[in-house]
């Protein structure tokens, strides 16, 4: 049993992370802060919760947080969760930050993709980047892990096994992301107004997306060191939850699809939350972020395009779970130590 | 460990069950048919329980499962499930059947409101009418459990105190439902098509609609023998999930919200899986599907109007769960003598 | 050719206003006002306006547009609407108020369901309720027209005939409205916030609803001075455009099929803008906004429920269309005595 | 005025043609065809056209219709056209075929994309592909149009004005498509069942889609005939009607920005169906379906990447209308020799 805080518990990933945590049996939430809501019984925000806890919102008090919680998840927006980070470190506490402050290793890299200078660069490299599949053991025995960034989570899970194969041209890595609106947070913008969000499909952030940092920083290291280049465009579609990354890539020699089975078969085989999806009939042979909302799976899929000499990957998530709550969780409990999949082994809920 | 079977599981009932029962701590699921899919992997049907299960559909042979299964749930179509539970309880097996073929007491509301004749009246006298709040001591007894509709459940529950407490005429319920697409099944139909049933509020069977006479059969025991007559019309909208049913009753008299309040916790205080929404301020004031869906829970609530002289009600649930397979499982768990919770404890998945 | 101007025109009402006046054979338009988008092109806001007009927004000045328009369509906030609508009429423009600030013909009905106390009550009298199928006459010498309100147009129409031919008790009509997110308007809220909006069925305002006024108003009108009192209660569901009312009243008396369609076709054989739907066979039975949206069409319906001796009826609507802009440019038409299907005669867009 | 049929009137088609030929001033509808549903008036299949016209369907007797109408709009399914259209040019009919059946140029595509030889070849020389931005002096004295794919449309008027200027490498022209669900048609399958459809990003052929045959044939000519090579993969989402293709290319030498918007306007500036949308302020910067769905427009846009040498480009249709019908009656127009918009200059309708 562990004593456990959520800093910024009032957001969509807030909500989730209590729906696992309420129902964690290694977890004692002792902290659910919400400066706005201080006070107010978390039901009332999160109307699912109602019936299943008493908890209340608290103010964010780090000192207080720090003398009663072993660990700490930070769901703040970029840029103000590395200052609270630091002093929860300092203080002993285990954090798992949800927010991209301490998911790029190069500290240059900051300046170029967030038009920052970041706050404690000592710290990048006491950060683990916390994409279990690839990862796994220093997240163990990480004081700090780096919650990966929902499209990059699908974005490097799809691509990395074609990647390491050297199967394709790394410098031309498409990738085309169709995104739920749950994505960009609870709150209101003219964007994310229903009668503007309905039936969309709208391209932001086209070129430049800050993701593209830490999948270029995953891949690369799965390439064996050589650079990848990614191309990424992420559009807003009219669902709430979920995220499909479409790969298109270039192939750098024949390949067979035999050949492709066992470089996804090679990373994911015994992977608890990655499925590898590509059946040859049926309404569900490849990924589709429906068949996996409400659940911590990534599903990986692919085709071989020989018209265009083209790889297709896919891969789907749901943004809030294996996108952000549910791998939070995932990494967790290799900190404590508990079999990976402990209070997120629930199956996505379809239809929806 | 209870040895259970699942006749139907191809259907999304079938899909829910599945959900629930395989994480279930004290059932062994020994069959799962689907004459169409026998042979097939379950998930290639179900792909939210890929690497979740390897169980595989089998044909619905029911003199094996009798012997292999001290529990069955029905997912089969109103009128198929008669004789095929019959055979099972002479078997022996206990039954939680989730059609329409044993909820009414009165044998000749069949062909009134089915068109048919009941082929085994006597087990209607058997049966029990499957609502935990309010037949909880006879389930866990019973051979038989009629699992309720889904409108049926929502309504029943919603305004049953009202009734109890004689606040409201009881000749005059109106009950307007608003449903989601997966509540007419798995079966594809032209009003099912996507193009058809999007941005719909379309009304269906707008009169004379079947659960009309359990939710009067029930509504009725609550209101001490005085015959309850419902005005309901559902309505087909835009969503795949849930069930709203507001309710709109006149008052027989002066009724106070402390009156209201009483009346509802009298009835719901202690209901694992009933609760009253009925806030003063913020967004979640009164009971919404999009807040029980993927949970068993039942919302309920109600409102004044001083001016119309009227009560409104509402229920919401899950359309699949509490209004299905989650009151299936909470049956079971009555009939097995363990926590109602057991294994349908999980909150909605919420934003979606 | 009359010179048209529109003040508020940034929101949808007013984009829908543009849409149909920038084709309209009769209409010169000179101004388009919104005060915090003044000088810019007006398809900035209104994309699919992009190529097919070069208007911009300009300041609201009341004097300069009174001496350029001859016709002025308010688009205000209601409230806003009274003292702008004053000075107007004073300089001789005849005016057609989309704002609720003129519906009411009884001064102390504003303080009872709007909270304020009318500004200028003198013109209560001069204003007409502009809803052209029952005061055709007296909108065509108007100075003022007062458009209904969404709601209200879909309630009045599908209600009014059985009303008018005493079928139903005036004590009891229950309006059971489902309305989509374009109801609320351009601003954005935490209750239009997507993930917020979507896969909901929310009462809102479920008693005292202000548009209780003006239906009990028009109907009391149609049942011979006889007061109706109306139980309302509008729901948000997860569409962008479209209102469906569901009317429950009850019988007063036995009422035949063949009664009520002569009920309904005596008020609307020969109106362009009502249909009446009530079909027996094929998906398209009784009225949906999904066969509405995109027109001005009022599509009635009505069955008859011999269980519970209640007439349902049903009205459908494109809110922003019958129930506003489209309803405008009718009783605009009516005010310059052309063909009142002027520049509105499109179908619906379906399926969408 | 003309007069003309429409053979295959009873899909999402059919019903857009009919929507727009009603009101068309130089048209007279003599024959629309339903071998289903000869008899019934149209709007009982497309009820927004109840109370606009009383056409009814008739039996397709290609004779009596070639007897009767100068014009024949040709909705029938891939395959089923050709032998319709060979007997209709032999009567004289000139003949604007909605069907992939002429589209292509070099016969040996048929057997490779579609899986068929070709019935009658030599029409393909006859036949002009429908895309009045490319062949607009060549329909102009058509006997046989062969209409765009709706993909096809999107794909080619987004990417062309870059391979034309030599831009991008045509051997890896990265097509992303995303659908709304009326591209499929009015048929039901288990694909288009709403609970399967809603929520759902789903990719299908998405290798060696037919449309890349009509995209390359077109791309090649603009390229000077270089051949350009297309990599296209198209997704379906929870939407009706819209598509949005995503373009990715790669750069072959520096371009700025200055001579995209030359590039884009050269091609598009007089066209009155082609829009440049590509602004640096507000929520509409880039080209998005909702913004056209109800007209005849397709919005193009286009962001560079300077990171991975890149353009992006976007094209944005409604399926049925640019994408079909009213592409189709655009050509019409040009074949009768009217101004290219009669009929179809009606803005989208928005919010929807």
């Amino acid at each position: 049993m562990k004593t456990v805080g959520i800093i910024g518990g009032s957001g969509y990933t807030g909500g989730e992370l209590l729906r696992i945590l309420i129902n964690h049996p290694e977890v004692d939430i002792r902290a659910v802060t919400s400066r706005e809501h201080a006070g107010e019984p978390i039901f009332k925000l999160h109307p699912q919760l109602r019936k299943l806890t008493d908890l209340k919102f608290i103010e964010p008090d780090v000192e207080k947080i720090s003398s009663s919680c072993e660990f700490v998840f930070l769901a703040l927006p970029h840029g103000a969760s590395a200052p609270v980070a630091k002093r929860l470190l300092e203080s002993g506490v285990r954090v798992i930050d949800l927010s991209a402050d301490f998911r790029l290793k190069n500290k240059d890299d900051y300046p170029k993709w967030y038009g920052w200078e970041h706050p404690c660069p000592e710290l990048l490299e006491v950060a683990v980047f916390g994409l279990p599949e690839f990862h796994r053991e220093e997240i163990r025995n990480a004081k700090l892990v780096a919650n990966p960034g929902c499209i990059a989570t699908a974005s490097i899970l799809s691509v990395a096994p074609a990647i390491k194969a050297g199967m394709v041209d790394g410098n031309r890595v498409v990738l085309d992301a169709k995104i739920g609106s749950s994505g960009a947070g609870a709150n209101v913008s003219e964007a994310s107004h229903h009668p503007e969000h309905s039936n969309i499909v709208r391209a932001y952030k086209p070129v430049m997306h800050r993701h593209t940092a830490e999948i270029e920083q995953e891949l690369s290291l799965k390439a064996g060191g050589e650079k990848v280049t990614v191309a990424l465009t992420p559009h807003a579609v009219d669902m709430v939850r979920g995220i499909m990354v479409t790969g298109h890539s270039f192939l750098r020699r024949e390949v067979t699809m035999q050949e492709l089975w066992r470089a996804y078969r090679e990373l994911y085989q015994n992977e608890p939350f990655v499925r590898i999806v590509r059946d040859q009939k049926g309404l569900h042979q490849l990924p589709d972020p429906k068949n996996v909302v409400g659940s911590n799976f990534c599903d990986v899929g692919f085709e071989l395009d020989p018209h265009a000499k083209r790889l297709v990957t896919f891969g789907a998530i749901d943004n809030l779970l294996k996108g952000a709550a549910g791998q939070a969780v995932q990494n967790f409990n290799l900190m404590i130590g508990v079999d990976e999949r402990t209070g997120i082994k629930f199956a996505g809920v379809r239809p929806i």
